[in-house]
């Protein structure tokens, strides 16, 4: 078979070690897996082809974007077809009276926030890393933003996909709202490639705003500046962007970044709108803060001076990282209900300085969404032991709070046995059910997502 | 079986004619199709018995809330149980810290919001009617305040539903967002009752606003009040309502509300926000408006003011109707990408005046979704045959548009012809797919939503 694809492809199918290993694992610590081989595709037609050869063999297909996920999304267990679609990278229409676009999946977010920059617009969605755009639908991605623009699934108007039979689906239509049918953009995003390969999407854009205002503001405990959080999405102060930092993390942004933050709880928070607006916003999230022990406000609707500000929380992840160099990070990712916030970051603190873990916390949580990166010794059994049951408490600290495992990371393999602690056995029938009826061999994507039932 | 439930139910299980008849239609103009009995179930245990009982037999399960549906999604095209949810009628939470709750699917809206009220909270999405939140999950109801809120897709953060083989589902969690699999949320919104029978359903909630500011303006014509419109949205001017009437509709509305507004085109806006960004938002709007020909402005923050401003649009549906006592009428729904928005409901309004067709036009356009209401008598066939070919014109125009033949009113049986001008069969297919995977023999509100394919 994979001769055959070479007859088609050329060199744009690969079975070179390094290609391989490459498309084996992703930016996460769970283990990788190489495929058979990896495919470069031009084309939704070209897709198609490599799904239909699959398909008739039952070889596993693994759609890969940039490769940014976290939970072992794109590594292929159960080896087979990779497909790269990074060649697949043209903005096929910009509409700026409509404020969308059409683009195919390998475009990454920067590359179309540039050209979008030209025509004064601007796609929100923002997880840190250069995702491409199809990625970041197949694992319903969100990040800073999320506060005010949504996630994926709010802003993924549309896309195009190639189901495990080889058939092409359209999904939404060009209108901003419609009742006709099955919301099968929404079913396709999140569903991380076990539904169909996504070959286009067609996003919602925004008009860049006319001011952007920049803030940060420490706090002497972790729970003033989660209640100041709390408070500000209670009352509905339009926030764009409000992260948290903790100490340990104010700490490592410091030493990586050269910063001399106060060495205590940061929040830094973002408002769009006009002058007016922005500063009417800002502050009334002020005046919050402060009632919750906030000190050093700093503010600025300065582009260059709004970037000094943020730097701290732009650096972050690698930062974080850097604490302990060549140990490996378990990013968590759960997301509970906001009225739970103070609580669950409170005691997941206390839990980590319990468990001897470094591992600093930096979260989205204007919409109660916090990562704690778990640095650990791959080579010391004891701490690996230590990280992994601590993620599990975690989770299941979130899950027992009306939260999730996973806010924006998406389930991939690694969270796969977590599933169970968040849906009843018959909403993970349901999902099984969509699966089988959708992909009958099992050849996209296997063992991701959905767990297998009864054992 | 029906004996079976009987015992079961007591006299909350009807065969009466009056109760049967009252089950058979929508608000709308497709012909009726009686229930063979009407179960009012008071809790999702109930449902799933009398789901269960249905199923071993292959007897349709019909769902039924208020029955202010327009495209026939409640009648019972081929007899069997209706389950009319209205008396599941309990506010189970409301959590004020989250800005959500969680309702039985018989809550209507407006019990809702007066309960909403007392916390200064308020659910937005207005459909018209005050229909249920069960049915408007199910339909993926939308209506004025759209523009800002979005549809009930966006704001329905969970739910409970009874399955074809009686299992229950929970989807979603209490956090804001979540990526742990499939989006079988919003897989059952919009299922219109073929998926499952919707018992619950979790909200997302808002604030009532500081500051509600309403306003009125005439037009020298429709091309100017929809350049305005588009204009507004593509500023990012912040409108949480923004609604067209034509002028054969303010004609209408005169008539029938006593009111004294120049027959022109009228758009009807209203900003939600602090004293200031309303008036900020205001102004840059009525600036716009006098660049297209807008006069007339008139805007209030005070309450009352702005309930006689809005008058002529909360009546407008009966006032168009009242235009042709006893005709019935067609309420087309129609949402175009909104670059299109101009040529689209100008070249209908032309339509309409060849037709010699009375039909006013009443929008959302800020949406892109406008309905015209066309009025026919049914016992001239003349009237009908206009009536029937001007909507499929207007549908075809709309989808060669990029557009929608529904954006809010969903497919019932109404819209089943006009989905394979929308979807091509791939697509069509996979919806097929995906009913057949979670209701294999059809029980589920059959002939609704997905074509019959293959003819």
């Amino acid at each position: 078979m994979i001769d055959d694809l070479r007859v088609r492809l050329g060199d744009r199918l690969s079975t070179a070690a390094a290609v391989l290993d490459e498309h084996g694992r992703d930016e996460g610590w769970h283990p990788a897996a190489t495929p058979d081989a990896v495919v470069f595709p031009d084309s939704t037609a070209e897709v198609v082809e490599v799904v239909r050869a699959c398909a008739a063999r039952g070889v596993p297909v693994v759609p890969f974007g940039a490769g940014t996920s976290l939970e072992g999304n794109v590594t292929p267990l159960r080896g087979g077809v990779t497909i790269d679609l990074t060649r697949m990278g043209r903005i096929l229409e910009v509409n700026v009276d409509d404020l969308d676009c059409r683009v195919e999946a390998g475009v990454t977010r920067n590359t179309l926030n540039r050209a979008l920059a030209r025509e004064g617009l601007f796609f929100p969605i923002d997880p840190g890393a250069d995702a491409t755009l199809g990625g970041m639908a197949a694992t319903r991605a969100s990040g800073t933003n999320a506060v005010r623009y949504g996630t994926m699934k709010d802003n993924v108007l549309g896309l195009t996909a190639v189901l495990a039979d080889g058939s092409v689906v359209h999904t939404g239509t060009r209108a901003r709202k419609s009742s006709a049918g099955y919301d099968l953009t929404r079913l396709l995003v999140g569903s991380e490639g076990t539904l169909g390969v996504i070959t286009e999407v067609s996003l919602r854009l925004y008009g860049i705003p006319e001011v952007i205002g920049g803030a940060v503001c420490s706090f002497a405990s972790l729970a003033g500046a989660v209640r100041t959080v709390i408070e500000a999405i209670q009352l509905g102060v339009p926030v764009a962007r409000l992260e948290l930092l903790d100490d340990v993390q104010v700490e490592a942004c410091n030493r990586f970044s050269g910063l001399s933050l106060p060495v205590a709880p940061l929040l830094l928070v973002e408002f769009h709108g006009s002058a007016i607006t922005v500063a009417d916003h800002a502050a009334a999230f002020e005046g919050i803060a402060a009632a919750h022990g906030g000190s050093g406000w700093e503010w600025t609707t300065d582009a260059a001076e709004r970037e000094r500000l943020w730097a701290a929380r732009h650096q972050a992840y690698y930062a974080g990282k850097a604490l302990r160099p060549g140990a490996l990070a378990i990013p968590t990712d759960v997301c509970v209900p906001i009225s739970r916030l103070a609580e669950c970051i409170v005691e997941t603190r206390a839990d980590i300085d319990r468990s001897g873990l470094v591992a600093p916390i930096v979260g989205h949580v204007g919409d109660g969404n916090f990562h704690v990166v778990v640095l650990f010794d791959p080579a010391a059994p004891s701490e690996v032991e230590a990280a992994h049951t601590f993620n599990a408490r975690l989770i299941a600290r979130a899950q027992a709070m009306g939260g999730t495992c996973t806010g924006e990371h998406g389930v991939g393999y690694g969270k796969l046995e977590f599933m169970a602690g968040e849906h009843d056995p018959a909403t993970l029938r349901m999902m099984a059910a969509v699966k089988r009826a959708l992909d009958p061999d099992g050849i996209l994507n296997p063992g991701k997502v959905v767990p297998a039932l009864d054992g």
